[in-house]
């Protein structure tokens, strides 16, 4: 998508061959600044430091930083070492262990010598895959939009409403729950977007506002209390989130506040789907109940961060000094209030039925 | 309520006549400071700056600004001008002007040497007229409380989640939502209160915990997501907020975010009450429909307030520079949610024959 006019992807092999550019997206959206990481030191540190984030971006992050470790040392010490060192960036990211063994798996088998040529080249599909699932998901969601757009009486603009930043700066490209609206947005269809402000992380207000404002699609913010009136007066036509993890049976663990909208959605007809690709459903987990729910740092909530009227970087606190806080990072929409679920296999409903319609390859051990 | 382990109310007259005394609420709650007002021109700024706020407070502080105002000029000129004054600090706070109103029908046809002193007796007669009205209010809270902490089979302190802050800040004491927390502590009953931040002026963040914890009442602010996984997971046991109109069938105009409580409210069995002095029943709208909903600054959404690590009171911006901001002040919560309208004459059901069964010296237009 684009940043001011030029095409950009939250992460890319330099042209020069000496690294990987990354956008660094805690300074955003205050300051657009590229980061070029260089070593194994240097891709640990813009995870683990958040300079990237999204489950497909750490994943695409990890395999070029398996390149950077290997290019500078390729021997079976130094690949055990990278794989450590990744691993142990943040714990609780399944994509990034998942991208860890994928990576080791690739080069382990090759002679020293072939190892980093082997790593480059197999980041480079992962980040491709990456793209075409996404695409794939957009396609399949512009028709829902498509249709639901064409059915407004009063032919005015598509309005969608989102939650969180499930866009291209979480994946290689695209996005997953912002797929769709890209696509609508460049095929000529009127889209105006609600943007969740999100706390308290606020990658509503900070991300996915910046993000659809660089490409030109229109958006306003809201705080995560305005969606219900939104909806009551008939000012939201559809609401589309990503998703962490989707369980069998559909329903869908969220960043926190997403089950609220899916209520307010229910109480007034509008559509709430949830865009995921396919190796986000954990066929082990029947339903949400299932699903343990991260507890975080209280200062999450206590403190806000952005920039002064002078331009400074900072952090101000909310609340009063000695203020207990209780920070839960998701929420579990349960799959009856889920209109359908865009996969990059298609749309289906969110239930174990729909899902093993889509995926009767993965769905079979569930079922048992 | 106590501030320190000291008995306070947010305004009082001060005792060696030279004035009047208030809390400074646009520094919580940072930090704790009194102001005193001893001119029109003082009572004018605490209005119209924000240094109070909610209906009540705000109707009590004009009191004491026309007798502020009469202290110094008692002249018919002056008080005209002293009403003209207060009714233009907020124009849309419809308890002012029926202050002004009370104030002028008082002291006007008095002689000029008797005015102050008439006024001065009426602005404490307005105070303990709310004093009592949110006393009784709270006595019909508990015996809910009571009867909800009773039924529960766990034995564990009742959880109570409130939007926004209804607390003895906005009133001249007590409140009208926190009165029952505060009767039900008091009286030696385990409460502990989720306290929504309540985007986008953090009144639950600032002035709610704060005036919570002074008091000694155990409470956590979570961010408005929150609420409907904390009841998802049974972690709530009651809600209550306040309200700024109901209208006749028992729909509630309340600070915006109340609606998608009260969804997750139902949608999880647990009771949503809401706490209110009939005088904010408007009975000339039928329902919620009729109310318009007021769009406020952009800047409240795009910026947030706050103390910095080095203890300096600023703002910082969460939002890209050019980004769109929506803002709306209340939304509507329908009857079907609400279990119960807690008044100073009684608990009622949110309905029309609710209502006129606790008003029926109100209700007769509206049934019309």
């Amino acid at each position: 998508m684009n940043v001011d006019g030029v095409p950009y992807r939250p992460i890319w092999p330099e042209a020069d061959g000496t690294g990987v550019g990354i956008i660094d997206q805690t300074k955003l959206p205050h300051r657009f600044e590229t980061v070029r990481l260089t070593s194994l030191t240097d891709a640990a540190h813009a995870i683990r430091a958040m300079l990237v984030r999204g489950a497909p971006l750490i994943g695409a992050t990890v395999a070029y930083g398996m390149w950077l470790a290997l290019r500078a040392d390729a021997s079976d010490a130094a690949l055990t070492e990278a794989a450590e060192t990744l691993v142990a960036t943040r714990p609780t990211a399944v994509n990034l262990r998942w991208a860890v063994d994928d990576l080791r798996a690739t080069v382990g088998p090759l002679p020293e010598a072939e190892r980093a040529a082997a790593a480059f080249r197999r980041a480079g599909e992962i980040c491709e895959a990456d793209v075409a699932t996404n695409a794939a998901i957009g396609r399949h969601g512009l028709e829902v939009f498509r249709r639901i757009h064409a059915a407004k009486r009063d032919g005015g603009p598509l309005r969608v409403l989102t939650h969180c930043n499930a866009g291209w700066l979480a994946t290689v490209d695209w996005g997953t729950a912002l797929a769709p609206v890209y696509m609508a947005h460049d095929a000529g269809i009127p889209v105006e977007v609600w943007v969740d402000e999100t706390r308290p992380r606020n990658q509503g207000a900070a991300l996915t506002a910046w993000e659809l404002g660089q490409h030109g699609v229109p958006s306003r913010v809201i705080v995560d209390n305005a969606g219900g009136l939104l909806m009551a007066r008939g000012e939201v036509d559809v609401c589309i989130t990503g998703t962490d993890r989707t369980t069998a049976n559909g329903d869908v663990c969220n960043k926190i506040g997403t089950y609220l909208k899916a209520l307010a959605a229910r109480d007034n007809g509008v559509p709430f789907y949830v865009a995921l690709p396919g190796p986000t459903i954990d066929w082990n987990l029947h339903d949400g109940a299932e699903i343990p729910i991260e507890a975080r740092a209280g200062r999450e909530v206590s403190h806000v961060p952005g920039m002064t009227d002078d331009g400074g970087l900072t952090e101000v606190r909310v609340t009063p000094a000695d203020a207990e806080v209780a920070n839960y990072g998701f929420d579990v929409t349960p799959a009856r209030l889920v209109t359908g679920l865009i996969t990059e296999r298609g749309v289906c409903e969110a239930s174990v039925q729909g899902l093993a319609g889509l995926y009767p390859d993965m769905a079979g051990d569930s079922a048992a």
